[in-house]
């Protein structure tokens, strides 16, 4: 399966997750330099239930992926006209990709560069990009809402297995 | 899903990959210290074709997980007495997983300790082990039929997501 990179996003600005697009990256081991979620270790947050709060462990969330037609389909469900993946703190945005958020742990993303990207599943949604949505759309019934209809299609999270370029119009093949 | 410790090994003879039993060890970011498999980076190899070979990718084979109850139905089927953990370069022997290798990529393995460990999927068999148990039975054709038999029976790799302790009589808690 491959699918394309429509964009590549970076969430540098401290004061939040909201990503900006940028012309293209080196992927490091870690993720993307200068992004909130740079780094090969990271600490335990509420994601990772299992561990003590604050401990360090791998990080396996390094970026956050989105499909054009997931987007959408979240869009339509809330019947707004667009879902930026800005909004949700996305580094890559691909189109090509319906069932994005279907894509198993553990598959290889090769990028064209030669880098290559280990799927992390799916990327549960939370009220941060429902927030941003519900200001956006003057709206505050989409937080919650967005919460709900974006399951299963929020897009994945990914870590960098070796390192390598990317930017708009480059392919990623993915390893089924 | 619980599982029962019965050994862990390390591979630290240069010379060889099987390995020792030992009382106990420190997990660390990289795997087991000392082991030939140790490290947060690796070369890729031939397991890894999508890479040039000796590209430095994140090592996602840190640690070799058998089941007592796997080694016993490949030993069945190659009608010997038994298959020892240390001839499959095993770093740690689980009872209580007549599935071991079927487990899914991704999932989490949590230590007593409070260490976590992460699935890489199935060890596929290959001729390595299979030289060594042709040796101890001294019958040649034991190497191609071990890779043959050990088919989806051959244990699991997987990584260190958290260090921690691990030693014999300990549980692990597979996160399915």
């Amino acid at each position: 399966m491959i699918v394309k990179v429509e964009a590549v996003l970076i969430a540098d600005n401290p004061a939040t997750f909201v990503t900006r697009e940028i012309d293209g990256v080196e992927l490091n081991f870690g993720g993307m330099e200068g992004d909130r979620h740079f780094g090969v270790l990271a600490k335990a947050d509420s994601r990772q239930p299992m561990y003590k709060r604050g401990t360090e462990i791998m990080n396996r969330r390094q970026l956050s992926l989105v499909s054009v037609e997931e987007l959408q389909g979240i869009a339509d469900r809330l019947g707004v006209q667009t879902i930026r993946p800005e909004w949700l703190g996305a580094n890559i945005l691909v189109s090509g990709a319906p069932e994005l958020t279907k894509l198993p742990m553990g598959i290889r993303m090769m990028l064209s560069s030669g880098g290559g990207l280990v799927c992390e599943g799916e990327n549960v949604p939370c009220a941060g990009p429902g927030r941003v949505i519900a200001e956006h759309y003057d709206d505050k019934s989409l937080t919650k809402q967005f919460v709900i209809q974006a399951q299963k299609s929020r897009g994945i999270v990914a870590y960098v297995e070796c390192p390598g370029e990317i930017k708009p119009g480059d392919h990623i093949e993915i390893h089924l």
